[in-house]
């Protein structure tokens, strides 16, 4: 028996059968192919979920339940999808829709919800109940598990993280507020940031470079180049500040950095802990990892897979 | 069948015998005497008790547990008082030494835990099982309650509201560290600021006054005085800032603003509630209410009470 976790992003689908213990079975992608609308989507699941039962093997099948998340906020009990700019997608009743198509029991979620579920699972957060998850990329995307779950607020979107304010009169959000943690410290956010001081022609192994990526300039810290630390650096003040405040609140036991300037590891988590800890201060009683997310792009449908085994509410 | 709780404050002791309807069958006070230690503060509790029996009546006798708010950071599941800077107390096994007084079971928690319960109980927060509680005096005490339980988190301490920072390098708090909201926000920190506006010859109605009081601000701000309202404005600001911010993560149902300071009620929530609706901007989905704390100084008890009749972790 298999638990199937589809992963609906802005640009590919992926999707994996995992196993009651969490072993992936069988994974695999798709592109979105978004421009043909919901129905256009939904074939491509189908398909790309035809793929993954050849593969799956006799472990895997039949599929049990299956899980979706999605880059948009969800009515999770009514398994709607109410926006998904990405997609453009507005009031989805997806889980209607993948229920007729698959014919097991589905749930939907939020894309951050579901990744942090699968670290908790199988990456970095294994052994922790209470976890903030934040994810460096475009934007910022944050999810808050306690005690095992999502926890998902009077708002229902759960942990936005990347709308805290942390600058006053700072830069302009696409949210429409002003000093957003996400205009501050994600990899855009970065990424603008160094382009502003190469313009004034700050001296950096950047110089010269067009389209200058975030990954890019963690190199150029790792490499010891000024600007990029000093870019690195403020984007670390105001995540390790943010993060501090979070943990005055609700005192997480782990708090997990997704996103791929993550991966770099040290050179990046460095900063940041610094900066935690500093802010904490005296509030710090017990040391909180921060630690970076261990399963990249598969956490999405690992996450999906795992709600699909623990439904919320359940 | 009676509740009692009793709230140790720096300068009095509060108690009361509470129904289990949480009707307040009999209350009383009695200065603390916390020079003559651990052991004297238990014979005031000691009288204390006694006289609430003899005005309990037969609704309220036998008393059937009992629950304890200490200002300080409290080992909930030992009822072990770590450390209460405003009684002197350090590793005080304040349960065991009730118990054995009082002979019934009793629970010990902080007291901003405590008076938030109670405003869930029978105050504000009537009908809410999210709400956050925070506490405008010398400082700023919080307590974030998740389902109808205190939220604790890795550190054991709950919400510590009071020291999230909200201005860089901002002023020194006795915690440590800069730039805490309770150096910004608190009764204190009002006094404080407007204290040096008059010293720099600001024009107000509060000229020539010594010894300000919080109160004599927010009388002022009613009156119109622009001193008195821009002092409180600059509280609201950071205030409804960091409100929103823990919006934004918990998203609460409810907010609730203690301390002598909100029972002046809209000239304090009104420039609060309108800085939360500025920061949360798009991200307010729902309206959450921020009210003013009903219960005043019995909140302790009758939360201390509550806590006795629905024991943390049962």
């Amino acid at each position: 028996m298999g638990f199937l976790g589809i992963d609906i992003g802005g640009t590919s689908i992926k999707a994996g059968i995992v196993s009651r213990e969490g072993r992936v079975l069988a994974k695999s992608q798709i592109p979105t192919a978004k421009e043909a609308g919901v129905a256009g989507v939904l074939d491509r699941v189908t398909k790309l979920v035809d793929a993954l039962r050849s593969q799956a093997g006799p472990d895997g099948l039949p599929l049990a339940a299956a899980g979706v998340g999605v880059p948009g906020s969800v009515e999770v009990d009514r398994g709607l999808v109410r926006l998904a700019p990405n997609l453009g997608w507005r009031d989805v009743p997806l889980r209607e829709k993948l229920q007729d198509l698959l014919k097991v029991p589905v749930i939907v979620d939020n894309d951050a919800h579901m990744a942090a579920l699968g670290e908790m699972w199988q990456g970095a957060g294994r052994g922790y109940r209470d976890i903030l998850m934040i994810t460096l990329g475009t934007g910022i995307g944050s999810a808050l598990i306690l005690n095992g779950a999502v926890h998902r607020g009077v708002f229902g979107y759960g942990a936005e993280m990347g709308h805290v304010k942390v600058l006053k009169d700072g830069p302009l959000c696409r949210c429409g507020g002003r000093g957003c943690l996400e205009t501050l410290a994600s990899a855009t956010a970065m990424v603008s940031l160094a382009g502003c001081e190469l313009e004034r022609g700050y001296p950096s192994l950047l110089s010269g470079r067009t389209r200058l990526e975030a990954r890019e300039i963690v190199e150029g810290a790792a490499k010891g180049d000024v600007l990029s630390r000093e870019v690195l650096n403020a984007a670390a003040h105001y995540l390790g500040t943010a993060l501090a405040n979070a943990a005055l609140l609700v005192g997480p036991a782990v708090i997990i950095i997704g996103g791929g300037v993550a991966q770099a590891g040290d050179v990046v988590l460095t900063p940041i802990r610094e900066a935690f800890a500093e802010a904490l201060g005296a509030w710090q009683v017990n040391p909180v990892p921060i630690l970076a997310a261990q399963l990249g792009n598969d956490a999405g449908f690992i996450g999906a897979a795992y709600s699909a085994l623990h439904p919320p509410g359940a």
